[in-house]
């Protein structure tokens, strides 16, 4: 456990059209955020998302095609090899309101209102534990 | 982009038989709150969720029946045209366990337990952008 | 309606095999955690959840095998006969990225990174309702 304090709420509205991963990171990387807490609304176009399969260790893929409502995106940052890294977790609702969801992977922005609330204090790393997972060193 | 920093956490009992959007909207117009974050669990009665149909510029609308788990309500509070508007989304269980979700439209309360996460700071504003959506003008 | 302010952000990662819900309760009781806001992801072992059934006055339990997806853990701590309680919705993803959620009841952890925000001021406490529902006393 570690105990940090809220410090900038950064308020982003990620352009149409770009990866809504990348752009975060981007953005958490220019500003210098080391730790924080993301939640983000609106909708995404042929969102991939992952189901981590532990007796392969890797992500199975599902890929979602068309444009689905981003109901819930919730998720962190912290450090990857010294660098913010960006583990997110999402809900897609289709026209019909089904629900699918999973470890996001990409997917293009249509509308996403994000929020990044940056922690201070000694900041979270990641360290590797398999080929595919990296996970909080605390 | 916008940096923001907390300024007051409300606590909301929303009472039963409210609707939850009504009740979060009229709250945060009575506090002053311009711009915050909101989360929300509970359950809900005869939700609506809306799906945003980009071709027809409007929501569909989803007409769930009977009481649903309100497992996740995630979302904002940012002025449109000057006062405080909730944009929120919400993923919703039935007594299957199976989930279904979208933009909240309307639904009446059986539980509700929020929290406003009020930001200070210059105050994030919407603007039209087609005859249905106002998106964040940053 | 009550006005919190935030405290210490406490990052917790909760080990492998763990119950989430015991696990985040005993941390919140060690570390005198009255109220606050809690949000975690990761991916949870036979995860059970729960659906209110009004008419019977109980959670009806669904029972669900192997690694699921924790897509979102959105909830609350609050005092129960002064004690913390931790209230917890969670939303869990299969391998075909459906998705399905409620109450959450238990379900061990594989990988779980939370969040508890502390908020200061006047406690939030719980009190009884019904034989199973204990509500927010605001």
């Amino acid at each position: 456990m570690k105990a940090l304090s809220v410090n900038r709420v950064l308020a982003i509205k990620v352009p149409r059209g770009s990866d809504l991963g990348k752009y975060i990171t981007k953005l958490a990387i220019e500003q210098g955020i080391k730790t924080g807490i993301v939640t983000v609304i609106g909708s995404l176009v042929d969102p991939v998302i992952g189901y981590y399969d532990k007796e392969q260790d890797k992500y199975l893929e599902i890929e979602l095609k068309g444009v689905y409502e981003l109901v819930s995106g919730l998720g962190n940052i912290s450090l990857k090899n010294g660098s913010p890294m960006l583990h997110l977790h999402v809900a897609l609702g289709d026209r019909g309101g089904r629900l699918y969801g999973g470890h996001f992977i990409r997917g293009a922005v249509f509308v996403a209102e994000a929020f990044i609330m940056e922690l201070k204090g000694e900041p979270i790393s990641r360290k590797q534990v398999s080929n595919t997972l990296w996970l909080w060193d605390l």
